[in-house]
């Protein structure tokens, strides 16, 4: 049937279908993933409308978009299978959890996250277990903000914040992060956060270390942070996903443990990372009750909960074999080392020394050709896969971010070959 | 920090957030998850208001609210934990799958499911693997929904299908299955299912087999719902999780394949249940592409995917041992039989026989205490675990569904108990 042949037997109809559509795909026209880390396969062809420089450069592929897991590079922490597999073997209670997770696990996690973090942990009333920490991250955004409202959103930050935000009909109050301006703390810009808390600001969500620069936030901004929430009346989302991967000198302040006032913190965590075990898809969320409440509640509708049989895998979190991430930090430390000499040594390239984490976030010099199309280029070309910086803030157009949980020497060749590039593109 | 204080330090504010955190308890409000299945260990303490008659009855414990997983009962499809572990063992690709799943899993699952419901499907753009069929409600709920619509939802129908809706902001127009009335066809109120399509709705859901009665669409009423979408250019999202358990001599009707008009239908499936694989979390969605592609983008900022070393699991699908899927069935039609003869003694009782699936919706006589109290003197003193017909639809306030997919023997004395707590209550 045609429209016009619907508009003439339903009159008022198809106007609102098409109204409805047009809400919706407006809804949609911002989630675009088309250059989110893990889905670079979608632009296999599309790369001919580049105007290439010089021949390809040889060399093992290395994609900088996620870790890499295999035994070669990073694999998952030892014995995560053998608990993979008693799982199973214990059928239908660890198949079927309560939707925050199984109780047992609970009270085994609630007690590390609390030895790690400083503060206690109710395993009742205060956590919960998520598939991944991006379940964790929408759950807890989607605990706190309803349509029109306003969120503090860090630049640059996790690509999924702004889109999470968006989603749910909420609206982004950004607020910079002078990552390059200092080496003594993360650089927030603390004046703007006030005002955008004063301004009327319901939840601030962050990750720390940041994600993608690997910067860690100082003891000073993490108390400044709790203390204007506090004032404010705002919900702080802390995404800590990286802090247990922290290099040599380094001090990490969990929000939790510095902030007076708990009743509208929740912190995100999980394996996925420094673990290597983002294949299970496990994370957790811990803090206020009344936002983990509804975080269940939303749980329940968008999986059920955190897969089962992987829930068994976090029973080994946090006892891993002694001195296996201590091992695990000063590989990824030696790795973030040669990879910030070859960058160091780029002309015109900016960069600040991750303090943690595995990102690497250079500013690149000018180039001849636009964002997209050198990051098209380093796939094309040099069998580099990484991330536009775009993804973690617009304004970051001259940014690429690389994830150096890779094989140490095809990750140095691969920045070589980066640098390579740079020099072929860049204008001068 | 007193609200009276904040509100001298900065008026409007406290006004501001009070208003906000009204708008998102409300919506979390709707979103009760005490009485939905898995959850009633909640329930623990709860009974001592129940004034509860005679004593308790001994048995083995059955809970009814989902299927037993356990090799006692339905254990997972063989060679599935194989499976899993070669997918482990692939490391980084199966960990890290396109959004939507692995291409190659996608292929494969393209052809099964195309076989199975008579249409093709197109790996590259019609099909999504979720977290469970729970992810895959969601986002096909996500993808098609915007707050301010209207949604078409059967009564009584999945317990999420309401929350999920109410959850986006949307307004349910209910239609009606009169499943106690007819035995040739499911019962649908089809006039007024053109009614709601006619008045606005833009998105129909429905489970089919339905559950909580187990009863198949007919050929005929199958299409017309397709009939009915197409003349009002309703997107139509049915959950077929039940389609592959069915009781011999019935016939099931795939909309997908009866439609002329597919372009805004998409079809829900997941091992979850007659193949006992709950604790992967595995469903897929399939269908409209447009649809499928918004679902894919909305999965980013959720879960990022389903979990990548269960989408291993999946290649196994629909390639079960000769004879497997029917041997399952023979024995849960076994089952059925037999706890339905017990039902159909006990004295005004109305029950349907089911046609598909493990579930049974009896409608109890009239009982001298309310329904969610008989649930708990159901579990305390009989030690059977149901799930109360009001998660299905607000009017099945004298229903409870039990999930039969459990131990022959136990679930028949679990019945019998039924059966005698029924007697102890009924008022007469």
């Amino acid at each position: 049937m045609s429209p016009a042949a619907r508009n003439v037997v339903h009159p008022g109809h198809w106007a609102y279908d098409r109204d409805r559509m047009s809400l919706i795909e407006q809804k949609f026209a911002k989630l675009g993933t088309d250059h989110a880390p893990g889905q670079e396969v979608r632009h296999a062809g599309d790369a001919a409308d580049t105007p290439l420089r010089g021949e390809p450069l040889p060399g093992v592929p290395v994609d900088f978009s996620h870790g890499d897991v295999n035994e070669t590079a990073f694999g998952p922490t030892p014995g995560t299978l053998e608990e993979f597999v008693e799982g199973v073997h214990r059928g239908g209670p660890q198949a079927y959890t309560e939707y925050r997770g199984g109780a047992e696990l609970r009270d085994r996690l609630a007690e590390k996250l609390a030895a790690f973090t400083g503060r206690p942990v109710s395993s009742q009333r205060e956590l919960i277990v998520t598939p991944g920490t991006q379940g964790a991250l929408f759950l807890a955004i989607g605990a706190t903000v309803a349509a029109g409202d306003r969120v503090a959103i860090v630049r640059p930050d996790y690509f999924a914040n702004r889109k999470l935000v968006e989603f749910l009909g909420a609206e982004i109050a950004p607020v910079r992060l002078d990552y390059l301006g200092h080496t003594d703390r993360a650089g927030l810009d603390l004046d703007q956060l006030e005002d955008v808390f004063k301004s009327g600001v319901g939840t601030f969500l962050f990750s720390n270390p940041n994600n993608p620069t690997g910067v860690i936030y100082s003891p000073a901004e993490i108390a400044r942070i709790a203390e204007l929430a506090t004032k404010y009346g705002v919900a702080v989302i802390v995404d800590e996903l990286y802090s247990r991967l922290l290099y040599s000198g380094q001090t990490y302040t969990h929000l939790r443990a510095a902030a007076v006032d708990t009743d509208k913190i929740v912190t995100i965590m999980g394996p996925s990372k420094t673990e290597s075990l983002s294949g299970y898809r496990l994370g957790v969320a811990f803090g206020a009750p009344h936002l983990i409440d509804r975080m269940e509640k939303l749980q329940a509708i968008v999986s059920l909960r955190a897969p089962g049989y992987s829930q068994a895998v976090l029973r080994g979190w946090f006892e891993e074999p002694r001195g296996w991430i201590a091992e695990r930090t000063a590989q990824h430390q030696a790795i973030r080392d040669d990879l910030m000499t070859i960058f160091r040594n780029v002309p015109g390239l900016a960069i600040r020394t991750p303090e943690a984490g595995s990102y690497l976030f250079p500013r690149l010099p000018a180039l001849s050709l636009p964002l997209h199309a050198f990051v098209r280029a380093l796939r094309v070309q040099a069998a580099v896969t990484v991330t536009p910086g775009t993804e973690f803030s617009p304004d970051a157009t001259d940014s690429i971010r690389l994830n150096f949980s890779q094989n140490h020497t095809a990750a140095v060749q691969a920045v070589e070959r980066i640098a390579q590039m740079i020099a072929r593109y860049r204008t001068e």
